[in-house]
C-alpha cells in the first residue's frame, strides 16, 4: 500500500482559532485511492523548518502533498522551500504569467508585479491548472516520490486535486480500495439509532460504520474497502438499504445530500413550489434553499417578518392575533405559512418564529422556543420545538426542523 | 523567544473525519505565555515516523508536547518513541502502578494486566499526575529542551498542563508576550494593500505580518510581541492605525468583527434601521444581519424575491421594466431597493440581483454578474459586479459588497 504525508503551510494555521481542514479532505481522496496517510504536519511560513520536513517527508513516503504558501507575497515560501528541498532551481515560465495576467484583465484589473512570484515553479515539474484562481499547482516526480503542491483555498485546491493530481498518482495505488457512503437521519438520537441499527452493521466485517451527531442529525458513516470501487460500492448499497428499511422516514438522505437538496429534488420531481416566511431564522431558510442550483424552479419567494410591523404588513397577520398569543406561538407560526400561502400561490409555505437568543427569552417562553408550520391545499400544521443551543445552533435547528417539517408533510 | 512544537499521536487523527483540537487549545495557553508554535504534527501508532518527527523537534525547538498515544494496549507507542528517541530507557515504577491500582479500586474494579505498560516512564523524567484517567504525563528536561508528554482525552490533558506543565516551563519562558489582532479590508486586492501597506509593516520589527485572502476581503493579520499584554497591544494599536490611515474606508474592521457586525453597530449608534430585498442572495443577506444578537433592534424585514412575479407583487416594480432591462440590471436592482424602502420605511433599504449559475448566464450577463442597490432619503445608489466563483462565492461575495455598498453610503 501506498503512504501519503500532508503538509500544510502557513503562519496562520499555527495560531488557536485555526485547522487545517484541506487535509481531511484530500484523506478521503487518498483513502478512495487506496492510499494511506501515515502522517500530517502543519508548518509556519518558515523556510527552515518547511524545508527539513519536506526532506523527511520525502526520504520515508511515497507521496507528499503540501497545501498552501502559493500566494504573490513575500511570506509565501513553498515554491522556494520545495525547490531548495529537492535541490532544484525555481524557472520562470512566461505563459503562467501571461495566465494570471489574462485573469487578472477579465475581472478588469491590471495584474499587480508582484503576482510574478506566481509565475515560477520548480524546473523540471509539471504545471497543474488552477481554474479557480491564479496559483498554479506543481507536480514533481523525484526518484519514485510524487511531489504534489497545491494552493490553499478549498475551492482551488479541491478541483485541481481531483481533475490533475488522482489521474497522476493513481496508477500506482493498490488494490484495496475505501468508499464512503452518509445516510442522515432526523428525529432520532444517536443512542437509538445505535441500538436500533447495530444488529444489521455488525454483520458487515467488511464496512466499517461510525454514528455520528451534526448539529441538528445524526449521521451514519459507512466505509467500505473492496477489490474495486464498485465492489466496495455496492457493499454500502447493501447495507445502506438494510438501514433505511429499518430506520423508516427518518432517513432523509441516503446518499450524503443536504436536506434542502433533497426537498429540492422532491419538489422538482413533482412540479410543486416553495416560499417560506421566516423570523428567527432571518433568512436562513431561503438562503439554505437556494443553496441548491436549479432551486428557481420551485422557489417563489421569502419573506423576513421580523419586527412585528413587517407580519402585519407584509403576510396580512392580524395584529390582534400577535398581541393575544405573542409574535413566538403556534398562532403566530400558522398565520405566517397561511399568509405566504395566500401572497405567493406557492403549493406550501414554510414558517418560523422563535426565541433565538441570547437575549429576549421569558419564562413561559425561554430561549430556544420556536414554533414551524407548513400550509398546503389539505391545511395547516404547526409544530413547537425547545432546542438547545447558542444563537446560531438555535437557528440551524430552526431551519433544518422546518425543512424536515415540509419533507414529511410531502411524504404524508 | 521559545518556540514548541505538538505532536498529536494515534492513528485515530488520520482519518477523514477527525481532526487534533488538542493542539488549539495548547496554542491558546503557550501564546499567553509568550511562547510560539513554530510546527504540528499528526502522528499514527508508528513507532519509526513518530521518533523521528520527536528527534527533528527536539533538535529545532525549546518545548516539544506530545499528545496522546498513553494508553495501555500494545498500539500506544508513545513511551517507548519518546525514550528512544533521547536515548533514554524505559523504567517501572511501583509508585505509578499502585496509583492505577487504587484508581481501579475507586471505581470496584481489579487493575487489568494491560494496564502495568502506564507504569513506565522515561528514566530521570519527572511523573504528571492524571486527575482524571490512569495514564500520568512525563515532564523531561534534555539540555536545555523540555520534552512534556501528555495524555490524549482533552479533560485528562487540560488540567494536567495547566497544574503541572505551565510552572515547570513558565518560568524559563521569559518576558514576551504575544497578541493578535485582524483588520479587514474590502475594495482591495491582496497584492495592492502589500504594496501599499509594506513600508509601514517593515519598519515594525515586533510585529510580525501576514496578508491573507478571505472569500471576498482581505485580512491583515498583526501579531505583535511585548513585555506584556499593554505594550503589545500598544504596539499593534500603532501599526493597526497607521494601516487604517493608509488604506481609508477600505478597511472596515479593525478588531476583526465581521461586516455584519460593524454595520449593525453604525445603525445601532445612530438609531437608523435597515430592510433589505435580495434575488440570487436568497436570504444570506437577511441570514448574516440577523446572526447579529440584538440585530431587530435595526433590522425590520427583508424580502426574498426570487421569481418576477414575487419581485413585481411584494416590491410593486413595474413589470414592464423588468420585460425592457431584465430582472439582473442597474434599473431592477435600484427599483427593489426603492420598493422595500417604501414598503418597510426603514432608513436604508439594500437589494441584489445578479446570475449566480452554474445555469442562468447569457453572453451579455454571464455567471457572477451582479447588480447591488441602497436607497435611502438622499437617492439610490447602485453599482454593477463581475465576480469570479461558483454559486457558493458569488452569492458570499453579493451579499459582503452589498453590505459593503450599505456602509460606505453611511460613511459618506
Amino acid at each position: 500500500m501506498l503512504t501519503a504525508e500532508i503538509i500544510a503551510i502557513g503562519s496562520e494555521l499555527l495560531s488557536p482559532s485555526k485547522t487545517d481542514t484541506n487535509s481531511l479532505w484530500l484523506t478521503e481522496r487518498l483513502n478512495e485511492l487506496g492510499i494511506q496517510v501515515c502522517l500530517k504536519s502543519v508548518v509556519g511560513d518558515d523556510p527552515p523548518r518547511l524545508e527539513e520536513t519536506l526532506r523527511d517527508a520525502i526520504s520515508r513516503s511515497d507521496i507528499v502533498i503540501t497545501t498552501g504558501g502559493l500566494g504573490p507575497t513575500e511570506d509565501d515560501v513553498t515554491r522556494e522551500s520545495v525547490a531548495r528541498s529537492i535541490g532544484a532551481e525555481l524557472v520562470h515560465r512566461e505563459d503562467i504569467e501571461e495566465g494570471i495576467r489574462q485573469r487578472f484583465k477579465s475581472f478588469g484589473r491590471e495584474m499587480p508585479a508582484v503576482n510574478r512570484r506566481q509565475a515560477y515553479i520548480v524546473d523540471g515539474s509539471e504545471v497543474l491548472p488552477n481554474s479557480n484562481g491564479t496559483a498554479p499547482g506543481i507536480f514533481i516526480k523525484k526518484g519514485e516520490v510524487s511531489i504534489v503542491v497545491l494552493p490553499g483555498p478549498p475551492r482551488e485546491l479541491k478541483p485541481m486535486f481531483t481533475d490533475h493530481v488522482i489521474p497522476r498518482i493513481n496508477g500506482g495505488a493498490g488494490r484495496i480500495v475505501f468508499r464512503k457512503r452518509v445516510l442522515k437521519v432526523t428525529g432520532l438520537g444517536e443512542s437509538a439509532i445505535d441500538e436500533a441499527v447495530a444488529p444489521i452493521y455488525k454483520s458487515f466485517d467488511d464496512v466499517t460504520t461510525g454514528i455520528l451527531f451534526n448539529r441538528a442529525d445524526v449521521e451514519i458513516h459507512l466505509t467500505s474497502k473492496g477489490a474495486d470501487q464498485a465492489s466496495a460500492d455496492a457493499r454500502n448499497e447493501e447495507l445502506a438499504s438494510l438501514i433505511s428499511e429499518k430506520l423508516g422516514t427518518a432517513v432523509y438522505s441516503t446518499a450524503g445530500e443536504e436536506m434542502e437538496k433533497v426537498i429540492g429534488d422532491m419538489l422538482t420531481e413533482r412540479g410543486q413550489t416553495l416560499a417560506v416566511a421566516e423570523s428567527c431564522t432571518g433568512g436562513l431558510i431561503g438562503e439554505r434553499i437556494t443553496d441548491v442550483a436549479g432551486s428557481s424552479l420551485y422557489f417563489l419567494e421569502g419573506a423576513v417578518v421580523y419586527s412585528n410591523e413587517a407580519k402585519i404588513r407584509t403576510l396580512a397577520i392580524d395584529g390582534a392575533l400577535i398581541e393575544k398569543f405573542g409574535a413566538v406561538s403556534a398562532e403566530v407560526a400558522e398565520a405566517m405559512a397561511e399568509g405566504m400561502r395566500g401572497k405567493s400561490g406557492a403549493t406550501y409555505a414554510l414558517s418560523v418564529t422563535g426565541v433565538a437568543g441570547p437575549g429576549g427569552g421569558t419564562e413561559e417562553k425561554p430561549v430556544g422556543t420556536v414554533f414551524i408550520a407548513v400550509a398546503d391545499a389539505n391545511g395547516i400544521k404547526s409544530s413547537k420545538l425547545t432546542l438547545p443551543g447558542d444563537r446560531y445552533l438555535i437557528r440551524w435547528r430552526s431551519s433544518q426542523a422546518a425543512l424536515d417539517l415540509l419533507r414529511r408533510r410531502m411524504l404524508d
